[in-house]
């Protein structure tokens, strides 16, 4: 069965044509993970919004924080699992995988992270990431305090809503243009 | 009884405290608003955060596009009533009103999309936001196909989806702080 | 954009043929609203139901009761915000603003009642209609002994459960019929 | 096991100390149906709201209409299905078995509506039932038409939602109350 | 009107072609239950199924157990509520009707377990049940310690799991068929 | 992080003391695969409950039939998907990419298979597959008919039905039981 070819079916420019800044980032994608993320593609036909979406996305994946990088990917998948994400699950099921050297990690968080032995902070994160995809309408105080309660600081909330928020932003461009993950994924760290 | 007076429950710093070119976006606000949206407010604990959130605002709702700035209220609107969100539902709301002339079309958006007399093109284009919305997951090409029968060409399904998705990293921030909206936005253009 | 101007989908007769009691509730409203609500013009065609709605209302909303007419008006606007009932929403977030004198209350009531700050009393009133209204199979004993928590007697839990109903009625009225709300409840009390 | 003994668990007085038009009503049953329906005596505490009830009631299900006694009773039947009413599935359950003379019928209806041999009219209606009843913000124009092809007139659609709107109360007063059925219904026309 | 005549919409082969084990089971049928179950005709076009069927429904639902043959029939009559499965409802409800002598606890399980006076033994493991069946990805340790505070063993749990998934199995097996259940069960223990 | 290492939370039994039919399957499935599958372990306290199953499991997945054994496997990861059982998808997950050869099909089954290029036929199965699992009491004539559309007999839609309920069955007692698949799928066809 022949799978699908596509990146985006909204299109995707021939990279050749691309700004001088946008060509350095496929060049260092190509060095450093072998291929260009197709997020990127997908978001090139509009060169100024992949800027602004890369720029969020490092922030909030890889600046500082009190969440570990492995908390906020799987964070990342936890919420594409409550959307069914195909692109984000592929993407950043991969990356639990890498982060955690522990591949059967990133298959409970894409399948169902109940099953997942997890300390209380870390189940706690999840759910709260999962009420707040799933029921945004629903989260309140004692949410926020159930946090509190396992150690999250008021920083670490934010940094935890703004990875939920992002990702539920990441889910629906996905959605919306049918976007593929690179292949790669599939085969790293299994 | 007394309303809310908190601008989120994750805490806001001073704004004294902020740096040069926050500050100079915080005294163009007052300027031009008589206030500054809680959100920006709600965001400055984490300044580059606010800067990321502010470009992509911008860029999605502000640039060229094919959507009408009415239309991306329109859009940011009924996705904020699927995930009822009051912060972006008073002050979105606020901006249809303002943008169209039409108080109860700002009504009606907040309060169910399918009352209003739209076109079919505006029609199709809330139909798509309120899908990807509330099942992103079964958003397909049929979808698509929909949009460009009413004449969207594949940029403004770009457009049109990043408005979706940004209003859902929206409504979910707000949702995860507790953001309360400006008095200001609920008296205007009534 | 020109906004709907049909009262009632299935259609209204001439005011100029109604029964003489009809006619002088048509005249008072006209006297004292300055207008006739839609619902009544929506009813018209079968005087008699009209009658029957008219007399439930008034028992319902107006009579003595351990509830407040405020409280009953904030309870039929969250049962509306369940069932997206533009109608009610419109019609009954204005009778919320006008008797609490706050505007921002009605609009917390119609987007998300979770958001005001509310007295544990008011709170369990309104998560009860919310549920009554959503999954009316699920109350059970333990969600009317909440009631009486907070102080409600059996006639107080008797009269929140028969406007939570009649609101079930009414919302499905406006949805079977597409009726729309008169114009000049938009404006008032802002 | 023992069953339910109770009425309505927001209490029931003694009927001796009715008002004397309703202790005509209470006689009447009597010698009609053997006994009093217990929607009755659970709203005897309020008896204006009672005669409201009764007379909503008696004009929506017992006048002149486009459609039959049966049919208004298999539309209370299906509500109550969608809203899983114990009193009015074997209330009204019992009622469509009495009308049709067709037992099968009534449980159909109670259980799930889909498996009946109906013609295309009663099909159209009873769709149009459910959908009212569980998702009223989606009904519209289109939904009106589907029954209009099957040969509504106006009026049918009116009495069709008056019905619909009407089970949709009285489903969550028997939720509000934890009202239970006489138990004559279960045995009636089995 | 006329009920549907079918046994299934997939066809039934004439039994007189039936293997000799199968012919011995409906003379049995005839004998014992005056007819022969449709969902062993409607399975006998795959007569192998047909017996894995046989045998593991009796196996389940027969053999000794921790729970009574009674709450068996509970848990098969819940389970095909929330399923709202025509076949399972008429044909079980009836053997709840039998084995327990009380008519209306049969209509309690068929239309809202929850209106029933039970002891809390039975409404955990209903509760378990109807949990199962709609979320099963929901149920976790803290509902297996429900059970266990009622004074369920390992081995209850065990038939209780059993059960209801063999329900979720029976009642798909209906929908996708559309199966009929024979007119006989109606009328049993009225 | 530590992950489960439960096979059942309703504990397993020595394999030492297994019936002698049941102690050569367990070798077998040692020759065969390497290990003995989860699933009867967790079955073995009740033997002739594993029996039964084995039973009924090779029958629908392994004998013949118009659907292919890998269509077969699709359906039982699809319904896995809507019921988000972590033990069947893993288990199931891998036959796919074992059956096919195509690893990245197993990920679309399991995490959204509507991204999957099909042929008419399997995505009409797959719709059948979650419509019957998700809501069973809305399959009809229709969807069946669409099945005959695409070319499946009687025969198909019988064993295509009993797949999908066989694994609505088996999500369930993993669900049940919280069982966790062997650790060898995880690794099978990357």
């Amino acid at each position: 069965m022949p799978q699908p070819d596509h990146i985006s079916k909204l299109g995707v420019p021939d990279s050749a044509g691309l700004d001088d800044d946008l060509k350095a980032i496929w060049g260092k994608c190509q060095d450093k993970l072998g291929f260009v993320p197709n997020v990127f593609s997908a978001y090139s036909p509009k060169p100024q919004r992949l800027r602004n979406f890369m720029a969020m996305y490092n922030e909030i994946m890889l600046s500082d924080s009190g969440l570990s990088k492995l908390e906020r990917e799987m964070i990342a998948v936890v919420v594409s699992s409550a959307n069914r994400c195909y692109y984000c699950l592929v993407a950043h099921g991969a990356a639990v995988r890498q982060l955690s050297g522990d591949p059967e990690l990133g298959e409970m968080m894409a399948l169902n992270y109940r099953v997942a032995k997890l300390d209380t902070r870390q189940r706690a994160m999840l759910d709260f990431a999962w009420k707040m995809t799933t029921t945004p309408w629903l989260v309140e105080d004692e949410d926020r305090a159930e946090l509190r309660k396992v150690g999250l600081s008021n920083e670490d909330v934010f940094d935890l809503a703004e990875t939920v928020a992002f990702f539920n932003l990441s889910n629906r461009m996905a959605s919306g243009t049918d976007m593929m993950p690179n292949r790669e994924y599939h085969r790293a760290t299994r």
